[in-house]
């Protein structure tokens, strides 16, 4: 490990892009492509901005494996617009939709469905700090909700549905994928609908992305046209000028996603390094995780050092070796990171050493004077 | 005029970005400071996007004379959303808002807010093509309308508000400036409500910029945070992960247009452009101009050639000299030549002189042969 220039970042999003992705962009920053202008500086309207999205979308689609009744909207807001656009359209004012809270965001997801209508947590481990995922058992589906809502991957606790909850009749489920989408393969067929933010395994903050099956975009009331899924797929989401720089952003990753070997490549991965972290830190008596062993998340590794000031020493010690982002949600403490697709096996294990070394010198220092020898 | 590789795009928007902008941009998406990655990668609750924020926020107050008792919020969903956030926000659901229809995007904003109370046209000049703004006597307030919405600059016609309408009684005015502002003095504490999209003036496509007087910051009814003013508000613009990359590139563009002389400058700018291309169409039997004298806009120039074949051809030629985003608006047609402030007075003369070229080109061709000597 030597000090470079480029810094990795194990930040929970805006996460690190390949180093091909920043210059292909900074290229169409300067021309895009034959046009004699910057990406910056692209018409909406125009036959190759057209291409750039069309290609956007088949090039996600292909990656996610969308069956042919989901729409693809690529929409600003990032996910949390969806927050608010998934009750607006789905959840009347007299229904009831279902909502495990699994973290602070599907938490914030409730929250911001209960001016539209009423929602049920369903399950809730928030108590003993969502340190873990709610066993089947625990949880209480309504016998009517319009939609259930679960987080497949929370970002901030560091866990990660191994599978799909199940839903109880009718009800369809509403998936965000916003830390794990491209992570891992995932049963589009399974949901009604899945979102994700842009700026974790799919680029640089300022897109939301939206698969959504067809049945589903008519509305369940009355909506101005940009809350509604219907007017953004009748516009092919250019209902308004798209944030057309995140999207191309987006695109790279997806091109680079798709020569990386795809999902599969990326679950392989996903595994190798989560299950680099979590050997050190289930081989040490320095490190704690922070959650339970069932329901790790391969993208997010949460722990804990013996004190706060450890911690601190920890981050720090870190940045001077050129890897930062290591602290922990704001709301939850302790370390953490986040192992996005853009984070290398040879960064991963850059950080395996460090923790390692880290440990080692710093088990020495806590332990008493006598046995220092 | 020689081709250039690098165009200039008369577009209404993505529109055209200074050099230097485009190349301050280019360095940041590689390194942005001493981070050791780029702006794409770049934390929204990092030290240094805290401070771009505030540099952003405080030179967007500074060129405007915001006074101390407005909000600046930085928002995703360009001006769009503003059209939903508006009346989710102020027009209760007995409660009527007055809006000036002066052209597509006045009433597609008018259009919005019709799920969430009443709204009343005060004036409307539709049925004439929305070629002129209404006179005052042909406009008629509501006596208790919420807020009285009108657009500063009508981008797809080309016509522009010489100065704010005067709204009724406790009325407040909410103004779409979306391709004005920046482009000329504005009396910010005329109004409750100031609004624009980013990719006019400034900078790129991604962020919507909202002045709000602080007494408008609660709303009428209850929201989902993402739609709420007061929930942005406290929350700094920081309710979610913002559009960073192209809050970016409005800082730059709110820099350089500082670094030019500011909103003063920038005026008389675009008085002298608009001058320019419509002494070369009134000066002509070949361009008609195409809307009220008294109403043009200074930012956006429209006009049309005798027929559609020539319009083609004009547009055509043009882009061969490298002068693209000519066309008018879909719903319009004809010409048009949007002069945003990142338009230079040398790019305005050339499509002067090339107006005039090709005009006494095609002049000719159009007159009965016998005349051609």
């Amino acid at each position: 490990m030597t000090v470079t220039d480029r810094v990795v970042t194990f930040a929970p999003g805006p996460s690190l892009l390949p180093d091909e992705v920043v210059e292909a962009h900074v290229q169409a920053v300067r021309r895009y492509g034959t046009t004699g202008r910057g990406i910056l500086e692209l018409g909406h309207r125009s036959d190759v901005y057209e291409e750039l999205h069309a290609s956007c979308v088949e090039t996600l689609r292909s990656l996610l494996n969308v069956p042919e009744a989901y729409e693809v909207l690529l929409l600003h807001g990032g996910a949390r617009l969806q927050f608010t656009m998934l009750p607006a359209n789905h959840l009347p004012a007299e229904g009831v939709a279902d909502y495990l809270d699994t973290g602070h965001f599907s938490a914030a997801a409730a929250s911001e469905a209960t001016t539209f209508g009423h929602t049920h947590l369903a399950a809730s481990t928030r108590s003993i700090r969502y340190q873990r995922l709610p066993r089947e058992d625990e949880v209480s589906l309504s016998s009517n909700a319009a939609y259930l809502h679960y987080t497949s991957n929370n970002t901030e606790v560091g866990t990660q549905f191994q599978r799909p909850p199940t839903p109880r009749g009718s009800t369809w489920l509403a998936c965000d994928a916003s830390s794990d989408l491209l992570t891992r393969e995932f049963d589009i067929g399974a949901h009604g609908f899945v979102y994700a933010t842009s700026h974790k395994n799919l680029g640089t903050a300022g897109v939301g992305i939206v698969v959504i099956h067809r049945n589903l975009l008519a509305s369940a009331r009355p909506l101005p046209a940009f809350l509604s899924y219907e007017s953004h797929a009748q516009a092919s989401s250019r209902l308004n000028t798209p944030p057309i720089s995140a999207i191309h952003v987006l695109h790279l990753m997806l091109r680079w996603t798709a020569s990386r070997g795809g999902v599969k490549a990326m679950e392989r991965m996903s595994a190798l390094k989560s299950e680099t972290l979590y050997g050190v830190i289930d081989g040490s008596d320095f490190y704690q995780p922070s959650v339970a062993t069932a329901d790790r998340s391969k993208v997010n590794v949460t722990f804990a050092a013996p004190t706060p000031e450890l911690e601190q020493e920890f981050q720090d010690e870190a940045a001077k070796l050129g890897m930062v982002g290591l602290w922990g949600y704001r709301k939850v403490g302790h370390l953490r990171a986040s192992l996005f697709n853009a984070i290398s096996l040879e960064a991963t294990n850059d950080l395996a050493d460090f923790m390692v070394d880290f440990a080692n010198r710093h088990r020495r220092r806590m332990q008493p004077p006598d046995e220092r020898l």
